[in-house]
């Protein structure tokens, strides 16, 4: 095993080869200091990515036919590769990223979580669809032939690496730990800010498929030009579906490019969020401080730069949202800003800040203190009324970082007209007491249309990864809102059905036999069967 | 009930009410004479198309919320209705269509046998898609919270009828009732070349509604022209997805609106297909002429005007394909024309077959004679090698109607290469021997990333309405492989996932609660859960 080194190369490993770029150089750097770290990355051209893709394609044919015990071990190895690698990762990527090592040492454990719970997925099997209807040869008018569907893997499929989950959404993150799952082969995209963190998860995961045998094709990770290499990624024919997080630009500009394709394809982006809060008053009669403290929490943690920050908070008006606002104030004055990911982003939060502090209506609540490394903004929260957001289109935007908007209502009715304006969100989340039910049974359907999760006393930050999560939404929140990036369902994203009629026994896949060798749960006439139940 | 009245009106049915568009007037025709018949049908404006769009929001959230019994009540009284009209659906349809009275009253069978269909998977729900993660509050480093995954349906659909299914894949054919199944309300826009069919078909569902006790928007049925009403319907902000099935031009064309809406939404549009077989030498050792007369009874029933036709024959090369295509020949030569569905389509079909006809290496395989009737012209088989297929694209290309391709190839692989240059496919037939199965293991996996159901021993069309069939494929087959439009599985496209996080039992929709009132089966932390097996 090679992937413990720490002596990192700076190329790319195209289907298992460690190539240099021909390409310019680029450097990941410590955002706390603005230090650039070595070594350099040499980006690829469109024949180096060519070459990686034309790779993907050559391995599908025997990585989509893995059985599930040999599947399911090569997920499994590449968690014990991740783990096997030691505090090395850790500390690169917090070089790179700023987050801290407990925040890190959780991402990887999420990461190697969501592995080996793939490879649970992989082994039980019914992500495969099966549904057998038997033939009927004495129905009349007409006898039935035997047809049999089961769900295929879509193809090779492209990941782009998230810039605030260097391990969780970046190389052996949950698109594709989702996508080699269904039997895809993934080229993958570092994202530029973490290169070397990319590189050490990237050499696990190769050294994973030839340890296990797989063909080399089953995995590349690139470094390249997002609007070039990335583009042309999104555009291979080879290629067959999209998984990306990221800005709402980036994630239009792959969903254009893939739309536009002689044979379109799909795109998974998750994109913009800005996650909700509903306050009602019954929630407001407990511990505020206590509320106030976890809400500053939630904003602030990781700097804010979490997909599902709660960045606007309708807060009811009159003495209980008065104190809870007053306790927002104070909790946010003893926090202090944390290292943002890179500078870009830390400017980008800044401008996006004074941005919304000096549209009309929209007042300061209170601010943290900056952090003693550099891009490190002071927290932010601002407040304004149901009208002036209702009418101005800038309060709707996300802030990429730790501010949230505290909107104050005045009825119920006023919540649930303003609920029904918002954008498609990956969450809404509800504090409630009892007596508000009948509030929130008006808003539940307005939510469920607008949101993949809704939660109830707890905040959205910290996303469970599990068989019923939902980490999706209605755009603009992702591309795809029938899908979800987090959590077992999301396999589902990268399969598509085949029906195979009359075909003959030692011809169908083994999912289809009828001595059913992989022990899976089948759907027959339509009546879910249970492999445990069967002869 | 009004349903079973002869006087049609000529007027939409917008939420309920039957209204007089603002526009131009069409009339059906009967393709066998080219006469016009009565009545005249108004076309809509935008404004009268967001009467009916306005009342579908409305009826969304009681639509969607309807328990299993009365949902499944529901389609059941609409194939109820449709039956009761007894046989002038039939014989207004045969008018419009030139379509056989067999043929029609056994589409009519399918139609309300889908409606049926879909009541059963209603009222069984597992389309609900249930998934529990319990909390695990003893969990560490930190306690899991309860979290609880259903599938919602994704709003009110557009449903656009095809002109060679006026009732299995129109006004309530399988795209409405997978909507209606899934709790969406329909805006249907009838195809104008059957508008009298469409309206029978629209009485009878818009008095389901109503003696349902359901909100009036559940339905409308609209005429317009396609280019200005079906773009404006796709572009309606209302409208969470589109069901099409008709040209690849009409298709990409909504796929382009859907698009570049604000807020895109998907669109499964069924487009083009010719639907491949591939001809085994060992099925050439039976009954040649039993397979060819099967094979013209497949190109020209319903005068070929069928999604799944087939329009390429691969044929061996050598004497038992020399057999076949002489028995082609002499069985094309005893088959007339029947008449096709409109003048237009029958031109369109004779620029095709003529367009054909002239590429260099196509050769007349045999004719029919013309029918009887206008627009019956002559079924055609033409014949090719496979070198001369791959050289030209137009020989991809399908002629909607009854006539077929015969590729003569000299070798397996030159079969299996040729196979992987197709472009997406409703189906893939294979006529075969246990002799062949060593070559059709290797063109399998390429069948299966072509098409959406592969078929041994029979032929493509005669698409079965089950648990298991695929009614789909890659583009260009449809829009979307990753879904099908016959079939159960088809409630799916019009459904996405919800989680709920830690909600009170009282405000958490009635799939997700404890005591699973609606009997459903779940999955209890990845396993799955037969209600059966429940206390």
């Amino acid at each position: 095993m090679t992937l413990t080194q720490t002596d990192l190369t700076g190329r790319s490993i195209l289907a298992g080869e460690s190539v240099a770029g021909t390409g310019a150089t680029v450097h990941g750097a410590d955002p706390a200091t603005g230090e650039a770290l070595e070594p350099g990355y040499t980006l690829i051209d469109e024949d180096q990515l060519a070459a990686a893709t034309a790779a993907a394609e050559e391995a599908f044919a025997s990585f989509s036919r893995l059985d599930p015990t040999a599947h399911a071990d090569f997920l499994e190895r590449i968690a014990d590769n991740i783990e096997a690698v030691g505090e090395e990762l850790v500390a690169r990527a917090m070089a790179e990223t700023g987050l801290s090592e407990a925040r890190l040492t959780g991402e990887r454990g999420r990461t190697t979580g969501q592995l080996r719970l793939f490879a649970r997925v992989v082994r039980q099997g019914d992500h495969r669809g099966v549904r057998i209807d038997p033939a009927l040869p004495e129905r009349t008018p007409a006898p039935r032939t035997d047809i049999r569907q089961r769900k295929i893997p879509l193809g090779p499929v492209a990941v782009f690496g998230a810039s605030n989950f260097p391990l969780a959404f970046s190389t052996a993150g949950g698109d594709t730990a989702a996508a080699l799952a269904a039997g895809c082969p993934v080229v993958f995209k570092a994202h530029n800010a973490h290169p070397g963190t990319s590189e050490i998860v990237g050499r696990a995961l190769a050294d994973a498929v030839a340890e296990a045998g797989l063909h080399p094709g089953v995995f590349s990770l690139v470094y390249g030009q997002g609007s070039r290499i990335g583009q042309a990624l999104a555009a291979d024919p080879v290629i067959q579906a999209v998984g990306f997080t990221g800005s709402r630009g980036a994630g239009l500009a792959l969903v254009a490019t893939a739309a536009a394709r002689p044979v379109p394809i799909p795109v998974y982006a998750e994109m913009s969020s800005i996650n909700p809060v509903f306050l009602f008053d019954g929630a407001l009669q407990g511990d505020v401080d206590a509320l106030a403290t976890a809400f500053v929490g939630s904003v602030t943690g990781s700097s804010g730069q979490l997909c599902t920050a709660p960045g606007l908070v309708f807060v009811p008006a009159g003495p209980a949202g008065d104190a809870f606002t007053a306790s927002v104030e104070r909790a946010l004055a003893t926090t202090a800003g944390q290292t943002m990911l890179t500078a870009a982003i830390a400017d980008s939060w800044v401008a996006g800040v004074d941005t919304l502090a000096a549209q009309e209506g929209v007042y300061l609540v209170g601010r943290g203190r900056e952090g003693d490394t550099e891009n490190a903004p002071a927290p932010a929260v601002l407040g304004t009324d149901v009208a002036t957001f209702l009418d101005n289109e800038v309060l709707h935007e996300e802030i990429f970082g730790a501010a949230s908007l505290l909107i104050r209502y005045s009825s119920p009715e006023e919540l649930v007209h303003a609920a029904g304006q918002l954008e498609g969100q990956l969450t809404a989340t509800l504090h409630l007491s009892e007596d508000d039910h009948a509030t929130v049974e008006t808003l539940l359907p307005v939510l469920e249309r607008t949101a993949g999760r809704i939660l109830a006393g707890g905040w959205p930050t910290g996303v469970e990864v599990g068989h019923a999560m939902v980490h999706g939404g209605p755009f603009p929140a992702t591309s795809d809102g029938r899908t979800t990036s987090v959590g077992t369902l999301a396999i589902e994203r990268f399969l598509r059905p085949v029906a195979y009629q009359d075909l003959p026994d030692d011809l169908l896949p083994e999912p289809l036999r009828r001595a059913n060798p992989w022990h899976l749960n089948r759907r027959l006439d339509g009546r879910l069967e249970l492999a445990g139940e069967q002869a």
